[in-house]
């Protein structure tokens, strides 16, 4: 969280509604932060990424509007990538030159990922695994470092003698941290870390993980640890996802294992995301887990639940807790009326609901 | 495939028992291979390795015994891994030096890891997911490339300033050989096939393996391809496994879907898998993908279904198809009659069961 949040009177917030329907449930988010009655003012500025600008001007993310974006306070994005048809956005580039270079640029190395799964809300998992359990646990997924850092190469490419590598990068600086930040969590919660790699096979990265795993658990002897493979860690999330409170894990486990989570809990409908910067030097980005959805863009039929609990998030990354609690508490109830609706709801027909109830 | 396999009269099959369970479910396995009415006979020899030789002797997998394991037509193992208390073996010892060390000394490229969802098999998905579904996929996973390579390093262990890395190593000649097998075999099922890799993020082996598999594909017109990204495909196997027929991809993601999808099909008690190398020029090797499981060692109460399935794979790999066909037919017919019966089977009924089916 930034120092003193409780004296800041106004917020600067960036708000990337990119491509598909990431514009039509950015709209909802910030509906429902206007709504909320907040001690703090937000200036909202729109900033236009994503596969329609490259497709038009040719541009991914030019440095002025880095600069401009590293002023903000937060950033609250939809999401990004092209629709079928239209100039072809070759693979990577949006990924590589937006939302990961934004991650990079501004040092999200907590990627927090919250995983609930809500009363009323349709799981692909058996009653027997879930019902009367509390699903309820958090992914804090490396942001800055791993098989993401993007090195490696390729020679010879396209040859039958081609080689191409993939170099996973792990500093003792960079896991320390987010193993720290990720002990603090659980100490919040219930208490309850576990560790989630592939140590038998990933020796080098895996020693690392291990050692700042034990070395900064001394300091939080109340939280009870585990360890498992990232393997294995799937199997639970399908078969006993209760199990969970807090998961601290790499940057690309933690991208596989989230999917995973989002889909036991109902779906990458609801789910949040964070890329925090817990030092306030940089702006944290918001953004839902789901992509741009081209195929039901303009529709009216995005769910935007995913995008307000992502500003749910960003209120509590800026200290405004009670805001944040009061989105929480508001969506839990919206979902849980869900299945008596008589239809489903329109993208603005829930952020309405949930705007007027805040 | 071994060329000829037909004109074989015998085989020489190494069986390596392990560790906890390992012994347990293999002397099943065996006990339904002898059972079966074959063509061919098996001169078995057994091979002490694992985690109590180890801890014994020091030694993990002596020059000599991989020789002798070289001559063997096929390798059947259990499962290695220590028991908690005793000797602590560390971590990647037995993985790296015995394990992946077969795999990677006899070139096993095709890691054959089938699921199917048994009428009758408990599973942790919902009614409305899997029901009146076929839910029958294969993963190929590759075998010998990757981040498996154990390639990487640290640097300045264990201080403030480490560095861990770990390096991913494609080549088209391993991607290729492998893509090629699994459009083989999606040929002979339901003719679809999907690549599974995170392209957008690892540009480089994505780059490798997506041109591999159209390359290759340019051959096989009658497969139906996709692709996915790993992350997406994790939310499939838990939402939709059933519209999987072959999956292709590599090492480490294989590791990781292949454990999830034994979870959604009734979990690794039933998930077989072959380390194969198609040529014949090294021995095949085949087991059960759970491991050594040291809690609920030598009380009977291992499931030994996944060995006598793998014992099927091993089969057809050497050309003995019908034999393959009667275990699995049998299986079927065991795992359908499981939810009726009045209490658990211990290790060794189920094995006679099986054997006095077939
Ligand atoms: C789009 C992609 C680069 C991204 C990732 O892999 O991190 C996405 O899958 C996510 O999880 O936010
Ligand atoms: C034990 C380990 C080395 C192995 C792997 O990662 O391949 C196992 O998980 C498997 O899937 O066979």
């Amino acid at each position: 969280p930034q120092d003193s949040p409780a004296e800041r009177s106004s917020y600067d917030l960036a708000v990337i509604g990119g491509d598909g329907i990431g514009p039509e449930v950015v709209a909802e988010g910030l509906k429902v932060l206007e709504a909320l009655d907040l001690p703090a003012k937000f200036s909202i500025t729109s900033y236009d990424l994503g596969a329609e600008r490259w497709q038009r001007t040719g541009e991914v993310l030019p440095d002025s509007v880095l600069s401009e974006l590293a002023a903000a306070d937060a950033i609250l994005l939809g999401a990004v990538g092209a629709a079928p048809g239209g100039k072809t956005v070759p693979s990577g580039l949006l990924e590589r030159g937006l939302l990961l270079k934004l991650r990079f640029a501004f040092d999200h190395y907590v990627n927090l990922r919250p995983s609930k799964l809500y009363p009323g809300v349709p799981t692909p998992l058996a009653d027997g695994v879930v019902k009367d359990k509390d699903v309820d646990f958090v992914v804090v997924r490396e942001g800055t470092e791993g098989l993401y850092v993007g090195n490696g190469g390729v020679v010879r490419a396209g040859t039958p003698a081609e080689i191409a590598t993939e170099v996973s990068i792990n500093t003792a600086y960079g896991v320390e941290r987010v193993v720290r930040d990720a002990y603090e969590r659980a100490r919040k919660r219930r208490g309850k870390l576990t560790l989630v790699h592939k140590h038998n096979v990933l020796v080098h990265a895996g020693g690392l993980w291990r050692r700042c795993f034990e070395t900064v658990g001394e300091e939080f002897g109340d939280v009870t640890t585990d360890y498992l493979h990232v393997d294995a860690a799937t199997i639970f999330l399908a078969t006993d996802p209760a199990r969970f409170d807090v998961i601290v894990t790499d940057n690309l486990f933690g991208d596989i294992l989230t999917d995973l989570a989002a889909a036991v809990t109902g779906g990458i409908g609801l789910a949040a995301s964070g890329n925090i910067n817990p030092s306030g030097a940089y702006p944290s980005m918001f953004e839902p887990v789901h992509g741009s959805a081209p195929d039901i863009a303009g529709q009216g039929k995005a769910d935007p639940t995913a995008t307000i609990l992502s500003v749910a998030l960003l209120l509590d990354h800026l200290g405004l807790n009670d805001a944040a609690r009061r989105i929480e508490q508001v969506v839990t109830a919206d979902i849980a009326a869900r299945p008596g609706l008589a239809g489903p709801r329109s993208t603005t027909q829930v952020g309405d609901a949930i705007a007027a109830a805040v």
